[in-house]
């Protein structure tokens, strides 16, 4: 176990001290300190699993924050939901500046409108390249190639040493490598004496890179002409904005009009377009669908991840208002399947399969790329900034070792191998995690942020395996009893008559039994009641007995 | 929508029917029939989703089966749980010889002994390559290589075509292609005129086979040899007898002792055993792997898909009897992570990289081989069989359908892409499915078998998404009120004792108002809860009212 954190004892400490996204893929938040300072570098949601049922959406468990310290500004690297998706729930209670650049800006804004719980959100729109000073900080945004527009790596001097936060990035890769501008930039910033870098650990299991995205977009354009016959959607990440490039042109060259479905969809391309990107790009009125001919179309839209109630899943199961596809048309899954989503994604392959759909996705077409650097490429970033320590984060636990691993072999002088709630001192000579705080996740359940030992979790997954049996049992002064049971998720009072029949015998002999001692009744009432259904089922609801005498 | 297959009617017919396994990985059951003769191939079990809450395992619907048709015989292709798993189920409902061989019957025996559901199951031991009549049937099996011993495909001889039915398989691929005597048996069952191939389609998305199985052997002895000072536990797939012999070889070469640890992998050792595999291995008894230094111990065992309650889960959680990992040791992983199972087994590999331990997995080494064939080995097999039909079966939908375009492609003439309950017709001039048949899942609940439409499972959707919320009113004739709410998996009594509060007034003052309309009370309250349950926490939980007057 780490020593609990002090922060007063700290205060002159360089420390780096991840609360969200090592450990696991998902709500990245970073936090660094140096002189009664804190900042804050992304503030992102995850997915929730089954041991969180009934929710969706988690965030990092931010207490540590709110009981300990105040943070002066909130740095975002890019608007991807897993960096900017706790906003909305977060925000309100940490309250400070936001500071990024103007397209995550849009995204953040339009976002955050969504959900109405931060109507005084202060972003201050930073310009790339540019130096900001927070209290001990000094911040630069350096440009890097990602799977959305304006990722920016961080480049953070303080008077105890510079960090190099990489963000999410991968190489670009299509040309000559000793022409790209990129590359020449991280060295020049390698030069810039950097204590320590924080890099992406995503696709450490890649050895190469992943092909260049504009070879991709040649490939769709290819795609697009090879059917020209036929009606063409395509469904993927809505903040793929290179990727909808890509797409918008195969639709031109193809004279195909486009139509754009789905909510996130379009927060991202009127963001997209008011920051400047996918100009001159004209979309077309949906209700106008139905008077092209299946070759005059080219469909973008959401659910590339199999969600039902996404524009795909719509589109699927026929209840889309102004799209319908038959026998013949085709559908580009041009994503990747996230772990953990299989069986929904490849349930709604199957949908359409069967529908006589034809279907192209990563199995068996080059329609996606990866938007996160490969071993090769982090190697060569080590290359580039030659950094004193190596903090792998953005992660699973062990993504974060393998990371630590390639860094070890490439000599940097210092790994360090964190988890979520790790305190690390940031120095030359002896670098360390030497205490740890709270950490964890809330679950955003309906409206509410619950943390995720609350016992309505537990309940639930008793429920959801079990069902419920739930006894009331009214006994007046005459003896004359009343029972009634209702088991939902267990019994179905019909097909299961015979067995209900001979719980409220047991009930009704057991309740005349124990009738002057109320307090073991309910008890013993539950324990013969478990044993029963145990044995009958091989089931362990949870039991409710409400007993009334009068 | 198709006809209603009418038994009686086409009992001329040879035809194949798949219950199970055609649009989905898992719970292969194929039938087919001649002149009213009916066998079964296969009989095997898959996994639940989240549709089916509270159940682990399915098995396919045979109301089919059981309402129209007697079957003859099940023939076994092989031992996997896919292919024999649901005959604790289902055999008692069906109740007829089991046709399988050696190893594979002493596998059926070991597996319905454990349920004990099937005291008087016949099992009819055949020996490969020689043929059995049953009925209108001539079926001979042949021996094929897989991920499990004895695999046999079945060539089935009838008056009206022969089919071959594939199973699963692979070539071995190791030697000379053409000495390589399983290639050169199925070129002979090429020359016998064969009517219809029914096969695999697994791994029709990946081009190139797969390395052979005796280059990862002895990658896995390079592996434990380079690791000589640490302890070593692998965890496979417990039917991989060829995987374990392999691992068998690496202890022995390097003198670890081995230990095994998990039932499957006892059940499926002792049969191997029995069967004449893995003959001259010795299993230490697992007491006695406190006495040995690391270097010393193998330990083989299951859990390879991250299952908190097998042996790899109980040690990596500390709460195995009588083994300890710590720092350094290793854990390989000689499994693949079977889709949907993403998210436990990272679980597993994060849990166990945080204590120090060593992993290595398919991501990170050459340690797993799947046993189903590429696409260039499905394009061999046709190659070599030339059937006029072909049937892929052994997929999701989005597989079979692909490997319809695989063997479109090599001029087939006659490709039919089934799901299951489709009744094909099979003959030379007009193969085609020309009805359908009831089918689908039934869900192992507990002891009993729940169909996948009953309504236990939309209960418990319901309960483990928004919990429950339960009001018990008391109402006696001074008009005195007593009310009780229990609320799990929604709200806390003490955390949410402000709302609870709000709604006990809510409801006492609701019940006075309509205290002489009982049925409208009822009712009028469900509404009112809802509402302001949605609004207060956006949850719908399941309402139960529970009123009584006196």
């Amino acid at each position: 176990m780490l020593n609990q954190f002090q922060p007063l004892e700290n205060k002159d400490k360089l420390i780096f001290l991840p609360l969200g996204g090592s450990g696991e893929i998902g709500m990245n938040l970073n936090l660094y300190h140096l002189n009664g300072s804190w900042i804050i570098v992304d503030l992102g949601l995850g997915f929730s699993d089954n041991e969180l049922p009934g929710t969706d959406i988690i965030v990092p468990n931010i207490n540590f924050i709110l009981q300990n310290i105040k943070i002066e500004a909130i740095i975002i690297t890019h608007a991807h939901e897993d960096h900017i998706g706790a906003i909305p729930f977060l925000w309100p209670e940490i309250k400070c500046p936001i500071y990024s650049t103007k397209f995550t800006s849009l995204i953040i804004k339009k976002k955050v409108s969504e959900y109405g719980t931060c109507s005084n959100l202060i972003i201050k729109e930073v310009i790339p390249e540019q130096s900001y000073k927070i209290k001990d900080f000094n911040i630069e945004f350096i440009p890097m190639h990602h799977s959305i527009p304006e990722m920016h790596a961080l480049f953070i001097k303080t008077s105890k040493g510079n960090i190099f936060h990489t963000g999410d990035w991968r190489f670009i890769n299509q040309e000559n490598i000793e022409s790209d501008s990129n590359r020449s930039n991280l060295r020049e910033i390698g030069k810039r004496n950097i204590l320590a870098l924080v890099g992406d650990s995503t696709n450490i299991f890649n050895p190469n890179p992943a092909r260049p995205e504009n070879e991709l977009g040649i490939n769709l354009e290819n795609v697009v002409a090879e059917h020209s016959t036929n009606l063409i959607v395509v469904t993927t990440f809505a903040s793929n904005v290179t990727r909808l490039e890509s797409i918008f042109t195969a639709a031109q060259k193809a004279k195909r009009k486009v139509f754009m479905l789905g909510r996130s969809l379009w927060r991202i391309f009127t963001a997209a377009q008011e920051a400047g990107y996918l100009q001159g790009v004209e979309i077309c009125n949906e209700k106008n669908i139905k008077n092209l001919k299946k070759h005059e179309i080219l469909v973008i839209c959401t659910g590339c991840q199999g969600e039902d109630l996404a524009a795909l899943g719509k589109i699927a199961s026929g209840s889309h208002p102004h799209i319908r596809i038959a026998k013949n048309d085709l559908i580009i899954f041009s994503s990747k399947v996230i772990p953990g989503n299989e069986k929904k994604i490849y349930k709604m392959y199957n949908q359409l399969t069967k529908a006589g759909i034809k279907i192209l996705h990563e199995h068996n077409e080059f329609v996606h790329v990866s938007g996160h650097p490969s071993r090769k490429e982090v190697q060569q970033m080590y290359d580039y900034i030659k950094p004193q320590i190596a903090i792998p984060v953005h992660g699973e636990s062990f993504h974060l070792f393998e990371h630590c691993r390639v860094a070890k072999e490439l000599k940097i002088p210092h790994v360090i191998n964190v988890s979520n709630g790790d305190v690390v001192s940031l120095n030359q000579h002896d670098p360390n995690i030497f205490a740890g705080v709270e950490n964890g996740r809330y679950a955003v359940d309906g409206c509410v942020l619950l943390e995720d030992d609350n016992k309505v979790f537990s309940q639930r997954k008793v429920m959801m395996n079990n069902g419920i049996f739930i006894v009331n049992i009214i006994l007046n002064s005459a003896r004359s009893i009343q029972i009634d049971i209702d088991s939902p998720g267990l019994l179905d009072k019909k097909e299961d008559d015979d067995l209900l029949q001979e719980l409220y015998k047991d009930i009704k002999k057991f309740v005349y039994e124990y009738i002057d001692r109320d307090k073991q009744l309910k008890n013993n009432l539950k324990k013969l009641l478990r044993k029963r259904i145990r044995k009958e089922l091989n089931k362990s609801p949870m039991i409710f007995i409400h007993l009334h005498k009068y």
